[in-house]
């Protein structure tokens, strides 16, 4: 395939579906959960589900056997921005954070009879899920492999302890993804595995749900606590000890996703700041004909336009099956920090209406910070672009 | 006086039981309104007051006919700043916004009589007060000129009319200080009068109070509909048809007060951050040693102490009486500026933490965002700033 | 074509060829000329194009026909960073500023008689050429329609008198394309003309060699005077009148290969800060471990990675025949902006190295800050992306 | 002395005679070396010098017992700005680098005799003079411990073997102080020891003098080496191995007069540009009235004014004799990238001409981005301020 930017024809038509239900369906509802989806009801996704279903459009990135569009990265690119012009919009096609991804890891890694009980129902959108990796300091942060929540061997079983925060969606979900240390100690690289383990079983509780700047994501942030908490071996997802591996299967796609929606995101404040730079006067002219609302707004096309082309970049990488980490942390940075950029002047030009609750720009812009620290903090990522740039170099060199 | 950055033995002594007084006293009641000061408890106002008057750091920049410390504003820049360390810090020393510029203007502008009654409670913390200038769209914003509140003449006084919002300080205040236009029409630059109005005039009434992204002023930010509002002449402050030109006596100094608060709170984040890098590892070491972290602190750093310099330096113009408005317009625009990088990279330092509710970081950036768009958005200021230096530019060549 | 970035086969082939004569071939000859392409002697240029022509990389751009290669916009991207790895690259392959645009716009515009008399030899390297459309101020700059230099009709041709400057390569060109007005006057958006004037018109005299910041155009620039310049009828390229529309022709692919070029010097900045961070070390340690440098080459990489793909985006857009303007306008303005911080961050890491004549980082500098003006400062480029972003807003609405 | 910012009125004086002569003088003398000063002629320096003197601005850094005006660090701040306004004033005032530093080394540090010797004539501008401290790779460089030239203890002296680069204005100087090693080895923080070595000592050769991108300072920037160098006792400045110390008496004010003349150079390039955006037009109205352009001239004054703020802070500490580190460290950051980014708005406002040799800009653009390496390049400088910072984070906190 050589360069190239058509966006093929079912791709088109599933992102134009998602683009007129988010607008007519989707972003009515906005009012209904007033901004704060971390609490939203229950009924508003299932009722936001069932209409995408309607539409055609409901989980473009699942596979066709468990009811999926069966999109690859480059085709969700598309679809996940259109939908994450409205907050709700990637709830309503059961493509949010963190359901979408642990599908996806579900999909690649999961057993038979896993997949039956915990992606199949997660996949049509009947039960919410989470993934529990990252721990309150000096746990597992940043650095994953600082993580200290330990697995330990009981007959036909485990054992597992520790504790979890920035848990997102892990209030109302039917299970957890739990990344536990089965052998070695904090700071080694390997020895971690993951688990499935239902919200129903006793020694996993939720602390409490966690006040954060963003409100974007349905269920919130929890803090879990898990003691003594027993689980069968059936319940070890994968291999033990290829935790971190199969958390990179996870990761790296899933940032991408992230950024899809986000990009959608920018988008819709960008469109905000662009239709009231049309409509509003200020010291005898239209806000869009003054100089520095100009090089505002083209300032945030550039960043959306560069942010989509880099984006769309390393999703092809991913779905060439090629080793992509160098373009996926290129990606997260620019784009999650981009993103940043073009809210930051929505609410600059459209002012005091930018930071009230009058236009959802005040909603966006908490919504949006968090995102340069999630899945990894934009210095970490560039540490790593750093340390591959070098790298090369110095194999470059060695073989001159 | 020549260039000199001692800070006097007095000030010098007010500044350090401020910080004393913050620390101990204020830091500590934080929790009682969980970060949303607009909500904040009366009786907490009180009870932070009283403190403030029992440490000898009441009422700071009021002149001591009025109870207060007289200090003028380079001393105030100082004390200030020790103050906005904590969101409630300028509420105890009763010299957060509106009251603070408002008993400057009253001080300056206001008759005996009108000085008797309104001044001395306010500066006394007895009574609140709001300043009703802003307009919604197409009124008074960016461009005061805009103005279409209007005070028709009666018999024996004034009948005013329109609707005002982002009137920080409303609900709650004792009265506000409302502008209306009482010749000429929108977009005319003279033609406005200042009105004290009482808050039991019943043509004033508080519609709804507005949802914003910043927590931090008492009182919150309301809109006000004047409804056939009668007043007395002796409601006029200051001469009929002289609005602008006072609003400009409030402004200058108000736009400087306003960035000695927050560089008390950007400093009140480097300290966050800084105990953060020193306390938390990643990696291996702790992050204070990271050279990406140790550059966002030095940015830090240098934005506080450049912000701080430039301040003082407009500060120092407007105490000796000189025309300062490029000066307070330079030092708007970068200290707001500056506030809220310094902010935003103590998040980041932060990580987690930073957005989560658990640290005061997440209220502190919702809070200094807004304040590139108060008092004169950075565009308007910039604007200014360019032409002044444009006419300057033609003035020396025209001499020459 | 769906999305896509592979390069096709054949384009690779030639692209590893250009890598490999641009560092076998290319770079040792950077010394023969210290830098200064400017004042290059013309038997270097031929040495090198022979060169090429040998590697089998010579006029990539070019079609079959007039003996070159037949790439289309998105080969170009691909081979042209590579020859753009060395100043002197894209002259060796006849693909350097003004002759590749020239070469192309002759291929569009040109009659057969004019492709044979102007376009073969300047395809095979026999000549070089110049296009002649920017004048001092008050005349065409930024924006064209200000043009000033007159073409009168007379008898059987035009008699053409204007003043031009800036005109890249006219020292030693055999021909000039000089754009004239035939209609209307100054500031008029129509009546232009395109003119193909010999060297040896007595008409046409270069006044004056700029001494310029970059130093890398074969030729410089120069400053060039029309004074009863006659030409005949077949002087004319494509239609009276057209002339600004030929332009566009013209500048969209050339910003775009402007920007390839760009891209490569980039790489090259970024190489050598790479192999000095690996190399050099300071308080103990390789640059290449210091958090600030890492975060300079992260950003770099940044910057490479999302000015291809955004380049790449516009370059396909073109290919396609469509309408790109938006899209080659971003690519311009964030590609020029882009390599210049990567060039910035080179001379920052190499140190008192960056900046002295010993690598060859002090001449990338002043090489790359022009491109920030050339072909469309970014303020007016930016303007242009706000006003069809503004445009496009009010359709949708108007649709909706 | 409170907080002030007035400039008593002999300053004011120097200042404002320092402001004409420069205009009248200095400037029409520009032409004469092209703005190459690296290479200027030595009649242009005497010339310029005896002007100053008849002007009465000659030295206004030197004590009066040697012939100058004998301004502390703010009065200089003030007068060294005005001269900075040319990039030859300084030449003409005797206040250039590195002479001024040495100037200033001596006047706290040398004996009697060496003052007579090499204070007096350098005092008068009968002499040049440089300081050789900067060594090439992997020696003394932004990590001055890293010295590697070494003095050998002889008979009756000492012996110095090593290689220098980039020292400033050695050729044509008089005299070099050099620092050597004493004790110890390279990363040692102490054992440094300076000598004063005459130019015609025959171990002292010119080896050659670098081409950088900065042309502005008298003499230029040559390569030395020092082969068996014989000295006398006599020849050590200060104490044997306390040669670190006393670079931090140069250094300290060093920097801060650089910091005073870089913005004179930044108020130049901004004056170029106001007076181009006050004449030129585009798009039918002048510059001066386009947003973007606006934008950039705001930034710019507001650059210029923090700048000189923060800087004369960090004058009056030094002043005061305090320990100012953190504050000269700052100041340094700060104005030297502030400074890079006026200059480079003002060519972009220029356009065409910006760029060009017509204009001074271009030879600005060169001269200001080495400012951010020499003299300890920003990262180095970043890395101090966060560490001092941490150090006092940690510091209270013990103390509370």
């Amino acid at each position: 395939m050589p360069i190239g930017f058509e966006i093929d024809e079912r791709v088109a038509g599933i992102a134009r579906r998602t683009t007129e239900f988010v607008r007519e369906v989707v972003i009515p509802e906005e009012q209904a959960c007033d901004g704060d989806v971390h609490a939203g009801p229950e009924p508003l996704r299932r009722r936001l589900q069932d209409a995408a279903r309607e539409a055609g459009v409901f989980a473009p990135h699942v596979g066709a056997e468990w009811g999926g569009l069966g999109l690859d990265l480059c085709g969700q690119a598309v679809v996940f921005e259109a939908a994450g012009y409205s907050l709700l919009g990637p709830l309503a096609l059961n493509c949010a954070a963190p359901d979408e991804g642990n599908t996806h890891l579900l999909e690649v890694v999961a057993t038979e009879e896993q997949k039956e009980r915990y992606l199949r129902p997660l996949a049509a959108g009947e039960t919410r899920s989470c993934f529990a990796m990252t721990e309150p300091a000096p746990g597992a942060g940043s650095d994953p492999r600082a993580l200290t929540t330990t697995a330990t061997r009981i007959d036909g079983g485990w054992l597992i302890d520790g504790r979890k925060w920035f848990i997102s969606g892990a209030d109302g979900a039917a299970f957890a993804i739990c990344m536990a240390r089965t052998s070695g100690g904090p700071g080694d690289p390997g020895g971690a595995t993951m688990f499935l383990i239902a919200a129903d079983n006793p020694g996993m509780k939720i602390v409490r749900n966690i006040d954060t700047l963003d409100q974007g994501l349905f269920g919130g942030h929890s803090e879990i606590a898990f003691e003594g908490c027993e689980v069968g071996d059936e319940a070890v997802l994968g291999e033990v000890d290829q935790g971190f591996a199969y958390a990179q299967v996870r990761l790296g796609p899933a940032r991408m996703t992230h950024c899809m929606r986000w990009l959608g995101v920018a988008r819709r404040a960008q469109d905000i700041a662009l239709e009231r730079a049309a409509d509003r006067s200020a010291f005898g002219k239209p806000l869009a004909e003054l100089g520095m609302v100009q090089q505002m707004l083209a300032d945030s096309e550039i960043d959306i336009e560069t942010g989509r082309a880099v984006l769309w970049r390393a999703c092809w990488e991913l779905d060439q099956g090629r080793p992509a980490a160098q373009h996926t942390s290129i990606a997260k940075i620019y784009v999650s920090e981009a993103v940043n950029r073009v809210v930051d002047r929505a609410v600059q030009i459209c002012g005091a209406l930018g930071i009230s609750g009058d236009a959802p720009l005040s909603r966006l812009y908490r919504e949006v910070r968090p995102f340069r620290i999630y899945d990894g903090p934009s210095e970490t990522h560039r540490w790593a672009v750093a340390k591959r740039a070098v790298r090369a170099a110095r194999e470059r060199r060695g073989t001159r």
